[in-house]
């Protein structure tokens, strides 16, 4: 209804209008009604998940990874429910370069550790999913057995604006998964950025996944991966591949030699599988179950989740902090001008800072 | 003078007191402004560094290490005066375990450089001065004749509340030094916690100095460490080490291939020395000029200064913003309790950091 106040009956004031057709129909309103219905309740939603319902986990991710503040409201409820359900599984991270065949250890891994009564989740963290929307377990036909396995969950990178988006999009996954009853969380990384790094420091075992070829084994392998592996797995260790396979396991005990011993206790090993013919699979989840058995006895388990949980408080707060100040219009203006003003050696990068946070 | 307001002539009022006695003698007054007269202005240390005063340098520095706001602002003003003459030296990193032989590699490669007719300056960066204030360089009995040489200018580690607040001090010293001539700028610093790091993001060139000794070569180093060197010098080559120093030549550079390329362009050098008996001190400084030519030829010598310009904003822009948020008292007094909340799996990291920023 337009306004009809005396105080407005100048020349320039409105004419009444008219009621506006109605365009709802009875029985849009009936349909919208109903579908609002079925939109579970947080309440619904938890039950559902802590119960091992699969529609419900995958609901509950999808306000996860949403950017609605009503969804991530919601989401943050159903997570904060869902902890005293969760922490009660072996997170482990995957990370190798393309064409190290991943998806096919993961099938095989998987499979195999659901054939011995286990539950498994498979995650990814794919920076590069912020522009391609998602590219590593996007392709799920390569992991056809535990895709039609009922004891396993996939689910695909969520995709995100930072890796920071992203990663924590992944951890709150993994809570979801953990109360939906999974005991083994598989984390897939590629070698973009520092994916890996992010992926090492949500997950409770790091492993590398190698390639035996021609020449230096270690040449091109990304600084800092080797020491984050708990182990190395070469895989392809098969047929003619063998022998180069067995040489680079020897390549590969001489350079994490060269390393200092981990806080956790355990010294990373390496190992052979053929992931095509399943060959070595049972060996890389014993040598996973020895790692748990020394740091659960040695108390670095617990104490490494709780330093990973402060490192995500402080990292979260420290990119909020960050965030908000080079985000503020003042700052994209001048930062820049200051940038140049250093490399024109007209002014120190601390004046230039002092400056910025004077702004 | 005591009060004499009536409104408190009670009971309780204060007498009338007598006025102090002066006991700021005429001499003592004469004194102190001759004194004051006598510190230097802006004007003055910025006429006596670019023309090679070493008194001006000491007084600019002391000004820079001052937590004194009169002195720091003076300081901000000299350094701004100096910068165009700045920039115009070779920035050198030296690190080493204790025993290595430091100090007698830096007597000998200063007093070799200036032979040639070089100027320099020998820095420190250690973290541990924080509470021993300064143990580097202190110590000047090892290098006895650097201290007398006239072209060399030796100075100990500022101390400092963090790693942050000393590397600051260093790098406004470097460019001091730079304007006052020296072109040649050593900082030298011991492995603990991030300093060579630092100092590696302040430097040219990044030097580690090794021992040759028995067993594996590499057990012991600190992560990332051999990464940041452009050279690894394995001193005390002589007498009946040399045999051990050369096989760990070969086990080095081993090492080293072991390593992406750099983006220098660069490949890191394995040599040996004996800074005792001054032998392979000039082929150190061969190796540099070496590594100068090629950087200056490709551009990376510069293009790495403005990086290193560009991290040392952001950096200092990054610890205010998390110094200015973590002492304020009232996360202060919350950030604990969230971290055990945390800890007792009652709220998620992201969670608790949302709660901690809404503050």
């Amino acid at each position: 209804m337009a306004k009809k106040d005396k105080t407005y009956q100048s020349a320039l004031h409105e004419k009444d209008g008219i009621d506006p057709p109605k365009t709802l129909s009875k029985d849009s309103a009936i349909s919208i009604k109903s579908k609002r219905q079925k939109q579970p309740s947080v309440d619904d939603l938890v039950e559902g998940i802590t119960s091992g319902n699969i529609t419900a986990l995958s609901r509950a991710i999808t306000l996860v990874e949403s950017t609605n503040k009503a969804h991530t409201d919601k989401a943050r409820n159903i997570i904060t429910a869902c902890l005293p359900y969760a922490n009660k599984s072996i997170r482990i991270g995957i990370t190798g370069v393309p064409g190290v065949g991943k998806s096919t250890f993961i099938e095989a891994f998987g499979t195999y550790l659901t054939s011995i009564g286990k539950k498994v989740a498979v995650l990814a963290v794919d920076p590069s999913s912020t522009l391609s929307k998602g590219s590593i377990l996007g392709d799920k036909t390569r992991m056809e057995d535990l895709v039609k396995d009922e004891n396993a969950f996939i689910r695909p990178s969520p995709s995100g604006n930072s890796l920071g988006g992203v990663a924590r999009k992944t951890r709150e996954t993994i809570v979801l998964c953990e109360a939906a009853g999974f005991d083994i969380i598989i984390i897939e990384t590629v070698g973009v950025g520092q994916s890996e790094t992010t992926v090492h420091s949500m997950v409770d075992f790091f492993l590398l996944l190698k390639l035996a070829g021609a020449g230096d084994e270690l040449q091109g392998i990304k600084r800092g991966i080797i020491e984050m592996a708990d182990a190395i797995i070469i895989n392809k260790a098969d047929g003619s591949n063998l022998k180069a396979a067995k040489s680079a396991k020897v390549e590969f005990n001489r350079a994490l030699h060269l390393y200092p011993s981990k806080a956790s206790g355990w010294s990373p090993k390496v190992t052979l599988c053929s992931a095509l013919k399943k060959v070595g699979i049972a060996d890389a989840w014993n040598l996973i179950k020895d790692y748990c058995e020394i740091t659960t006895s040695n108390q670095y388990f617990e104490h490494n989740r709780n330093n990973q949980n402060k490192f995500w408080l402080l990292q979260t707060i420290d990119e909020h902090l960050k965030s908000n100040f080079y985000e503020s219009p003042k700052i994209k203006l001048e930062l820049q001008k200051q940038i140049d003003l250093v490399e024109a050696g007209k002014t120190t990068p601390f004046a230039a800072a002092e400056y910025l946070l004077s702004l």
